[in-house]
């Protein structure tokens, strides 16, 4: 018989991931402080809880994907709802919601002591892939824990993952996710500097968007939010306030490491550019209409019509959007696996992980091979930096010459000219 | 007959403080964990306590310098030898450090229910000036707190201060330090980004200073700093930890408020990788050689003398270096007096500060009238920005031909070009 599940998060991710629990069979209970998706769970087989404790009481693993750290520490700990108070000796408790590094540990710790609580097994299991691959059932999961614990877990973290990855100890599952969210959060807004110059200059968008789609500025984030833009549709299918906390976390782990991480910085100030824009519950996608002039926001979607000319009056083609997007790719991975030796995760095991997850683009996996190899991560040492480099400098300049702004390809073109010292 | 002071924290601006104190005619009992300072500050007269709680024990009030927000909390609270167990009822402890704006209530609320001293007066006194300042007694201080307990403490805050500003509640000291300090970051990594530039491309160091110094890009920073490159002299004057625990302050208060500060955020970025390179307690100064060539480090002082050439092969002039610099400066200046307006803090009184102390810069006081009249902070409503971003914009592109690395100054282009759409 399949062991039973508690369930706490019924979101975007969290609904997907629950429901396909239950179409395999699991007995699931599951709990949201918003009634309407507790009723779509129950509609999907599920069975509803009125408070984690009771969605914890027969439960074998409880799985937490609320929004962030303190959810998930006032779901476990807090008050006389929380789940310790249902969850029975030794049951397991696995946290998939991306959390900051140093959270784990915390967490581990006040069950330990504070909650009396050592019984309880706690997994670091944080995943990547978006609403589709959670109601699929083939998440990437970054699992960390006791190696016995994630056998004992093992049933319930294979329905929920395609690809199921374990990293050590607890921390080192969120660790891997700070370093994909570094690659998520510097190439989604990529998406939108790119797509908001084909715009600016008059190309059609729709043709740069399967160009760029085939070429080395490829990326899981372009090909996933282009469309979005090009539809004009801002309904939050990931909303800016997630990727925003995600690169607060990229920023602040770096930060507590004294370890630069200038393309990830530059791509939060963009974030929160977007949030006094207020678009903080809006589609990530919608930055675009940042890069775009005022009056004219839906401009990435009126210039993807076959009428619009293909080549525009400022020598800037769909190529130097695909250079802008591969040399910016190109400085991002080198700054995230860089920035993954320090963390302590093996490159090996996270080379194949962005391969193959949201943050995934084409420049990491054709042009991170030499770096591989020599597990140094400079663009000093990457045989490609110099052809790569050079393209974004053109890039940008034509960027300057119609004053377009770019803080992405600026931040990554410095990386360049630093490497060439 | 003089209030009797309790001091910790005898570094190079405590140091000084306290000993302006003893010369004025206080009675000071010093504390630091580095017994050569306490040694040094016997020699000028004070008294030397072994722990906190001794330096407090007969003191009207409680100076605190030491390094940090942790410093101050253990200080203050932490073990038998914490200066609440000295410190008489009713009595003032006046916290000098910089800390984030965040930490004074939370310990404003540790004295009065975790330590039951809900008596002890808590100013929060954060400081500006640099170590001269501090030895004479002149230093800007943004003092704030209980309108009552600021008078009480009035002989001792004049003692030390040249401009003592009064910020209202506790915590307006520190977010009006917060907002000078993002000038102050972002002043002091441009002076390397300028003079690398100058040394890079072979002009006379010297005489660039001297013009850069009686122009538009002029700034306290860049004033102090500068020589210390043409001597190419390290000595910790102001080491580079204290700057990236401020920016990192900046930055941190700039996230909680979900507020955009791209400059400040770019600046960080530069101070981590001079930790990376190893110049973590040398002056900030040395973050030059991060601009140029891996073995010539000294190359800002060997271009200094009289027979290096005026003009450069690049095109890049003494004017370029100082329109860098303006163009930064502007973009710098509009970001901190946007993030002061968005702290709540006084925006005149906030020119009147910036205007005399360390974070000062010419175009800071000559370019921000027409935005301090509307108390409106955005470069688009600048009347000075199209000129000061057109010759950024050249100094960039010139950057950009030789390849030279300038991370504050394309961050700042960016907001120009933001601003024009």
């Amino acid at each position: 018989m399949a062991p039973t599940v508690g369930f706490a998060g019924l979101g975007a991710m969290g609904g997907g991931m629950a429901k396909n629990l239950v179409k395999e069979g699991f007995e699931v209970t599951g709990y949201d402080v918003y009634q309407p998706l507790v009723d779509s769970f129950v509609e999907a087989g599920g069975k509803a809880a009125k408070t984690p404790k009771e969605a914890a009481s027969n439960a074998d693993f409880f799985v937490s994907m609320v929004a962030n750290a303190a959810q998930n520490a006032s779901l476990l700990l807090d008050g006389p709802d929380a789940v310790i108070h249902g969850l029975g000796k030794g049951k397991t408790f696995i946290l998939c919601s991306t959390c900051p590094p140093a959270f784990l540990p915390e967490l581990r710790k006040r069950l330990d002591e504070e909650a009396q609580r050592p019984d309880i097994k706690l997994l670091d299991c944080p995943v990547s892939g978006g609403t589709i691959r959670a109601a699929n059932g083939t998440l990437s999961i970054f699992s960390s824990g006791p190696d016995a614990d994630l056998d004992n877990a093992k049933e319930v973290l294979e329905c929920m993952s395609g690809n199921l990855y374990r990293m050590g100890e607890i921390s080192q599952g969120t660790k891997t996710k700070t370093v994909h969210q570094l690659l998520a959060a510097t190439n989604i807004i990529s998406a939108s500097e790119a797509m908001g110059l084909a715009a600016t200059v008059g190309l059609n968008t729709q043709a740069v968007m399967e160009h760029v789609n085939k070429s080395s500025g490829a990326s899981f984030m372009f090909e996933n939010r282009a469309p979005h833009m090009i539809k004009n549709d801002w309904h939050p299918y990931s909303a800016l306030g997630i990727i925003l906390k995600d690169a607060g976390i990229v920023t602040e782990a770096a930060r507590k490491e004294a370890f630069p991480v200038p393309l990830a910085s530059a791509a939060e100030q963009e974030y929160l550019r977007g949030v006094q824009a207020g678009f903080l519950r809006d589609d990530d996608a919608k930055l675009v209409q940042l890069y775009l002039p005022r009056d004219k926001g839906d401009l990435v979607a009126t210039s993807a019509s076959a009428d619009i000319k293909m080549n525009s009056n400022y020598q800037i083609s769909k190529d130097t959007i695909n250079d802008l997007l591969s040399g910016i790719h190109l400085a991002a991975s080198v700054e995230g696996m860089a920035f993954c030796k320090k963390l302590g995760v093996d490159s090996k095991i996270m080379y194949e992980i962005i391969s193959k997850a949201a943050g995934w683009n084409a420049m990491f996996t054709t042009s991170l091979s030499d770096l591989l190899e020599k597990d140094t991560w400079t663009l000093a040492e990457s045989a490609h930096a110099k052809e790569v480099g050079a393209k974004l400098a053109e890039a940008v300049e034509k960027c300057n010459q119609i004053k377009y702004p770019c803080p992405m390809a600026t931040a990554a073109l410095q990386q360049f000219f630093f490497a060439a010292k």
